[in-house]
């Protein structure tokens, strides 16, 4: 087991004059700061002794009921069908712990998020990456690879994918749940980015196809559209396999906290989380254009970047012979840093990659910030 | 991997008229709910955009400051050795996680608790139980044990144990430490109840032992004493063992809420805790003797009740040949629950034994709720 880069890149970050392009985190100040305070308060003043003792490993109901009303959006879904997470990186390893078993392969996108990489090392999975291309993964790869290695289970970012940015295309979603229920293989769906849309149609997730609610299970979180640090996310299952992460639940943790479950439940109760997505969604929606533009007046030929819809994250792909994990240092002696692309492969990584979120910076910081990175790489 | 059997009976009881010494849970009327609700606008009104960002894996400086604090009365211990964790459950899980590979046998108390045993088996560990009388496990068992099965770990609650109540002896503690250090193999402490204590003096954790800090992931829980429902606890651990850890916490959950941790910090370094302890071991310690006065008034000849100096729970072995389980249903219909005993076994189970807990009913009901029992019994 590995420690995560990025965990480990924030950690000496925060000292000095650095232009972070590496968090996965979402802009601070845009935080409903007083819609929270005000969700603690009600707790306390209403749900105080509730909200400070034991409680079902399940879940709250009223958060229950809440991430059952926004799942339903795409796919009818039922308070009961609801297992409270503490953050979706928790439902990802209940679910790694409950369907894969030590030397158990898992296959994942190339690249994929690499704290999943994490989850699955830690349950001993062995891990394969299939091919995307800009519509993600590839059918005929994905049926391939479950021929030749009788996965366990499928893992999926199908929206603003961590790291690229890439989306699914509707066509390739119904593609893709063709092999999967042919195949029989179940889905981990990981879905934290898919609200923060800023242009283009919403897609339901995979799990909405035909056949699949059954066999997915799919992840959700408030982490990236109200705050990370209330740990508070959720997940749609179904039957034995929802019964199972529960009981899996119990052994990791008993039960996400009561105070920020019960907070949640009322933030999602009372204000329009709808409306400041939508007011976040406008200002990454300016930042992305500005880190896009300034990449493409900087990039040599032959680099390549992702243009994503929504979510956080650019995908660089530099090409050459530079191995952008040999470059962070230099990038962080000229005052940036971003994410390395090698540790977001399974397998082979592609080493001329690189990570950069546009979500926490201004127009005009990104781009000082990619002109130092420019002279990093010597573009 | 079976659901826990406590967990399943909570979430049948609370309705209707009956009296339960079936949970784990501390009397939420003596929760310090206004202490709580200002601790939480404090953090809002000085740390909230930090409160709800993402940090780091090992926990909140504030935090850990403090939990080092309380260790410290103990055994010397720096905020660099402490990680902050989602409750003590959580912290269990990570060292079983981290130190036991599947098949790897780890050795426990006869009965010991059972959530651990969820944890342990989650992760695929073989467990064995070791014999223990009134002054804790036994080290000549140890030893013989460690020798016949090679164990990875060595799980102990040696004060106010679950189920018990049994505290291990000053003379145990550094007899179990001796054949600990000897053997070399590593020791998970828990101690969620020792500062719970009604009479008696405190015993330093066996990690306090020469030649044991640097082998022990020592568990600690705000949970018992201030409450459960903000999930957090701590660990102290030592060198590659701390590091190891804090990555397995990364793929597991990232980091716990930080709102909850800055919370916490702030009521530790705000109010009195310990005041707060000496006033619920007040009540605990009335609630404890109405129990075993009114046992001793009750039970059959044979059967035995322990008699513990703090924490939550009585330990009754009936003896006989009745099986607690199948009285359960019975003492359920007559408006009394406990926990039969089988579940808290590693191995073969004495199955006229029950978990009593004493803390949430005052000394009338509990009066009440063992006559009751005595029914279903039919003593």
């Amino acid at each position: 087991m590995k420690s995560s880069p990025v965990r480990d890149i924030l950690a000496v970050l925060g000292r000095g004059d650095i232009i972070s392009f590496a968090g996965g985190i979402p802009d601070p100040t845009l935080f409903e700061l007083e819609d929270f305070r005000e969700s603690f308060e009600y707790v306390f003043a209403h749900q105080g002794a509730r909200a400070l003792q034991y409680a079902s490993t399940i879940g709250e109901p009223e958060l229950r009921e809440q991430a059952a009303l926004r799942l339903s959006r795409h796919l009818p879904t039922t308070a009961n069908q609801v297992q409270v997470t503490s953050g979706s990186q928790e439902g990802l390893y209940l679910a790694a712990t409950t369907l894969v078993d030590p030397g158990d392969v898992v296959l994942v996108e190339r690249p994929t998020y690499l704290t999943a990489v994490q989850a699955f090392t830690l349950v001993g999975a062995r891990l394969v990456g299939v091919e995307s291309d800009d519509d993600g993964m590839l059918p005929d790869e994905l049926e391939d690879a479950i021929e030749a290695y009788g996965p366990k289970l499928v893992y999926l970012i199908p929206t603003f994918q961590n790291p690229t940015g890439r989306t699914m295309s509707a066509e390739r979603r119904a593609a893709i749940a063709d092999v999967l229920v042919r195949t029989g293989v179940p889905l981990l769906e990981d879905d934290p980015y898919g609200e923060l849309r800023f242009e283009g149609e919403a897609l339901p997730p995979i799990a909405a196809q035909p056949g699949m609610a059954a066999r997915t299970v799919l992840l959700n979180s408030a982490s990236k559209v109200m705050a990370p640090g209330v740990r508070v996310g959720w997940l749609r299952a179904e039957g034995q396999i929802l019964r199972s992460l529960e009981i899996a639940k119990q052994g990791v943790g008993l039960q996400t906290a009561v105070t920020d479950q019960l907070a949640v439940a009322h933030y999602l109760a009372t204000y329009d989380l709808d409306a400041h997505i939508a007011h976040v969604a406008g200002i990454y929606r300016v930042r992305r254009d500005a880190m896009l533009a300034s990449l493409d007046a900087r990039m040599p030929e032959g680099a390549t970047a992702t243009r994503p819809e929504g979510g956080m994250f650019v995908w660089v792909r530099v090409g050459g012979d530079q191995d952008s994990a040999l470059v962070l240092p230099k990038a962080v002696d000229l005052g940036v840093a971003f994410v390395p692309g090698w540790p977001f492969y399974a397998g082979e990584p592609d080493r001329t990659t690189m990570r950069l979120s546009f979500v926490t910076n201004s127009p005009e910081t990104i781009d000082e910030g990619l002109a130092r990175l420019a002279a990093a790489w010597g573009w």
